[in-house]
């Protein structure tokens, strides 16, 4: 609440707290005037090389920021080979640069970060032994964890009065434990509802491939900074594609694991708690697959995550043996357009060359129609949808004072693609029953189908198109599904789009709120595929992702 | 519904029914008039070992019957040591022994069973191999269970119209393919919310124990067949100790997993189905561990349950090494007597001596308080009970005019212990959401004490007594509160009650729903205690009881 004795409005109390943050990033790491011009004449933002052409990193900083995955870092960490003081200061610096660029970023809190550097470095040189698997590497989370000492605002102006976190989230007390450094935490929409990472408080984050493009949502801030190499491992959230979808438009990896492997309690939150239905998942965003892996399994490792946090699911993490399909190939099940969400071409074009690859590869395709409704796409988006009418409270918004942002106002939904699942009218606790009917329906049909096909894997496109302009990201079928069946679900970026190779727009129809193919907009934007397996096969599905991702990188060139 | 041209009251439907099932034992396995009364004048009715006298068990049945665990009819039925049709034929004669006497089945399907069996001998002869890990092992199921061309009732006269199942429950489904032969359903209380098994179809289930007193529900019929020794292993289902009070009752093991392990679906329920809340969970009841992490393992095995029911969670069943804790020894917390839920004299003692038995062996003790309201035996009593309002269907009853059973009309409750965990008057969907929040601060209490205190396993009494009269079981807090925290628990049988030990009769006070000790009546009776560990902890749970089990064995003499 807002003092009473110092009335403010909206937006002198946003202009402190963004006062307050710019202060948090050292002088000697600010961009020049002329950085920041030559930022926004170049929305190609990754090819002009800031990091490098501002002279803010040294060379060693350059080469550990760019060059290493977060499993080669740690084993330099462990032998001491470089410090995490290195490591921190690197990412740091890179991050802090981004921001100036990308807003990608919520809270800072570097001399925290440099401090627990120190103090692990030193724990290294005494005890000759890292303090955990994940011992000096700087992590990234999303605004929504609590760090001790950082407010948790998740971009409400209304939550602008919120004291400091007291308490750390599980997962950050987690990392801590393993030994991670946390530095930054990233920023999300207003809702943490939508595709476009903007809200009042911390403004819009810009997708480094080309700022002209919205970044995803709503792990946004996160997928932005490690795009931008400003991290090279962190954590968002996902009830409908919320790390998916930053990784698919900002060309990185993203995994979103079956819900509690990783523990999700202790954030700050916009929805009733309580609610029976969706549910969001915690999971990482990451350059490669292997690092994707690292946090799963370092997090879930012998499955201590309750001791944290209740909720979580204390299964240990499965060792899929190396010798696992030596001779034999995946039952690959491919989930192409689906009607009511055509496929941008860039997109159907990326998912092509996978599936051809994957065939050249010697793995068995099996083309999966989902046209039935309850396998569809249509089907299981207005089941997730009408959920989401019990989600995030809109009072919080109008709380402040402040207005809602533009894809927040616009509400994208899915209900161009048929009735509601549940009938409209019935009271609350009626409409979860009923919703509760359909998801049965949605499970038990994509049982079946892969029982039916003996299917190790479905491969499917992300979303219907990719980054595309600011605002337009429209409702995301191809996301959503997963987390309504709560299958664990990966993103390997692949290709870019092209206007040379895709010169003709094309509308995708049904819905104004659903983003058209425009060639020049979108050239160069990254691709994605998906890759999915049932619910608890969270090691299987990274594991065949790690397949798939190296026939891609074998025979998946253009 | 009751067909238009042949109205009929719900006694005739019953007494249809009951002739049905009568005329489906083979005349050749009736009880002869003197043996039934030799029966019903003596309440001890193990003692005067009624399969043996009454000589319709060959010394083979009988040998097979009584002297080997299921494991071990395993390895004699793969080698083709014995066949499938033998260890079939003997349990089906004493499982319709025990009908004729206690009541506890509701469905036979001897010849089909028989026929099974028939198939599987010469499978494994032509094969040479068996055709499972549980290939021709009888196992018995609780009457919830559909198998395809049997009816299932659930002991509503409502339901005497239902069509034989036209498909298998999951479970079902997955024992077959196992390779296990089913061969009775077993008998449960009127809405499956007691722990009184009697109903108007099927009648009471008597305690072979002690005929004058209950044997639990609502997995009754399932205790008193494995306690009669008419099933070697059978499988319960319990959302609030409905596979444990019949173990107990019963004097034998029974385990309760965390909920979809096994998978539950495809089940008759009379609950409405949806209902954000407590779920029950499927186990094993059985005459020892090894049975009991047998139907474990071999049904979850590497996690395929999901293939069966997509509720189901796949997860692989964890092997622990035969090493663990080779040097070492358990941290035991202990939950003894809880306000509000005192214990008879001979639960205490048989939780007393445990105790003892496991320090001697040299394990370690921690005396957990559960004073505080969150970690409370009465305040999760009455989350459950708040819970289960959105429960099982009353208007299932009143449909055939059939009344409810005495236990069901008392509708015994924990109110008398405090307020309810939601305030009343909120609707349904605001009373889910409070309940959600007062499960919440279990879980985190449960947590805290468990991180706290480093434990292994918790020790704890299953009851406030043992079986009691019938018809005085009431409200079960030491039950419940594992189903309100989702924890594993597993009911070790442990001694008997004793007149001369425990010659005082002691009321329990607070409510007249709780069975007062009454020396006399329970003498005999078997004592039991339980075992639990975190969610999701199984193996884990099994394994410790198992190490307890052992100890209890060589230092648990009186």
């Amino acid at each position: 609440m807002v003092s009473e004795t110092t009335p403010r409005n909206w937006q002198d109390l946003v202009a402190a707290k963004r006062r307050e943050c710019e202060q948090k990033i050292p002088r000697d790491w600010l961009l020049s005037a002329d950085q920041l011009v030559l930022a926004q004449e170049n929305p190609r933002l990754l090819d002009i090389d800031l990091p490098r052409r501002c002279g803010l990193l040294s060379e060693v900083e350059l080469d550990l920021t760019e060059n290493y995955t977060a499993s080669q870092l740690l084993i330099k960490l462990a032998s001491g080979q470089v410090s995490s003081m290195a490591v921190t200061t690197a990412f740091c610096k890179r991050a802090a640069i981004a921001q100036q660029v990308i807003s990608c970023l919520t809270e800072t809190f570097f001399p925290q970060a440099l401090e627990r550097a120190k103090y692990l470095d030193e724990y290294l040189q005494r005890e000759g032994k890292p303090i955990g698997p994940l011992h000096g590497l700087p992590i990234s989370i999303k605004d929504s964890f609590c760090v001790e000492g950082v407010q948790t605002t998740i971009g409400f102006v209304a939550f602008l009065e919120n004291e400091p976190a007291k308490t750390n989230s599980a997962l950050v007390e987690m990392l801590l434990q393993l030994g991670a450094v946390l530095y930054v935490k990233t920023n999300i929409p207003q809702t943490m509802m939508t595709a476009e990472s903007e809200n009042n408080i911390f403004g819009r984050t810009l997708n480094p491939h080309k700022t002209t493009l919205g970044a995803g949502g709503s792990s946004g801030g996160e997928g932005a900074l490690v795009a931008f190499r400003g991290s090279i491992l962190g954590v968002g959230t996902d009830i409908a594609g919320s790390i998916r979808i930053p990784a698919l438009c900002c060309g990185v990896y993203g995994f979103k694991p079956t819900t509690n492997r990783i523990p999700f309690g202790g954030q700050v939150s916009g929805a009733v708690r309580g609610v029976p239905g969706l549910i969001p998942a915690a999971g990482p965003l990451a350059h490669s697959i292997a690092d994707l892996k690292l946090l799963m399994s370092s997090v879930v490792a012998d499955g201590q995550a309750w001791k944290y946090d209740p909720s979580a699911v204390g299964v240990p993490w499965q060792t899929i043996p190396a010798s696992t399909n030596a001779n034999g190939s995946l039952t690959i099940g491919v989930l192409g357009e689906g009607k009511y969400f055509p496929l941008h071409p860039p997109v159907k074009r990326a998912l092509d060359r996978a599936v051809e690859a994957l065939t050249r590869a010697g793995h068995r395709i099996v083309r999966i129609c989902g046209d039935d409704e309850a396998q569809s796409l249509a089907y299981a988006s207005r089941v997730a949808f009408q959920y989401f009418e019990y989600g995030p409270r809109k009072d919080i918004i109008a709380a402040s004072g402040e207005p809602a942002i533009t894809s927040v106002a616009k509400n994208a939904g899915p209900m161009f693609s048929g009735p509601w699942a549940a009938q409209q009218g019935l009271g609350p606790f009626e409409t979860i029953l009923a919703l509760h009917a359909a998801r049965q329906r949605v499970d038990d049909a994509w049982r079946q189908i892969w029982v039916d096909q003996k299917l190790d894997v479905i491969l499917a496109p992300g979303a219907q198109g990719t980054a595309v302009s600011h605002d337009t990201y429209g409702w995301p079928p191809y996301t959503v599904i997963w987390n309504v069946l709560d299958y664990p679900a990966c993103i390997i970026p692949f290709g870019k789009a092209s206007k040379e190779l895709d010169p003709e727009p094309m509308t995708t129809g049904y819905d104004d709120s659903q983003p058209d193919y425009h060639p020049d907009e979108v050239d160069g934007a990254p691709c994605a595929i998906q890759v999915i397996t049932p619910r608890f096969q969270d090691e299987k599905c990274l594991w065949a992702a790690d397949i798939i991702d190296r026939v891609l990188a074998v025979y998946g060139e253009e």
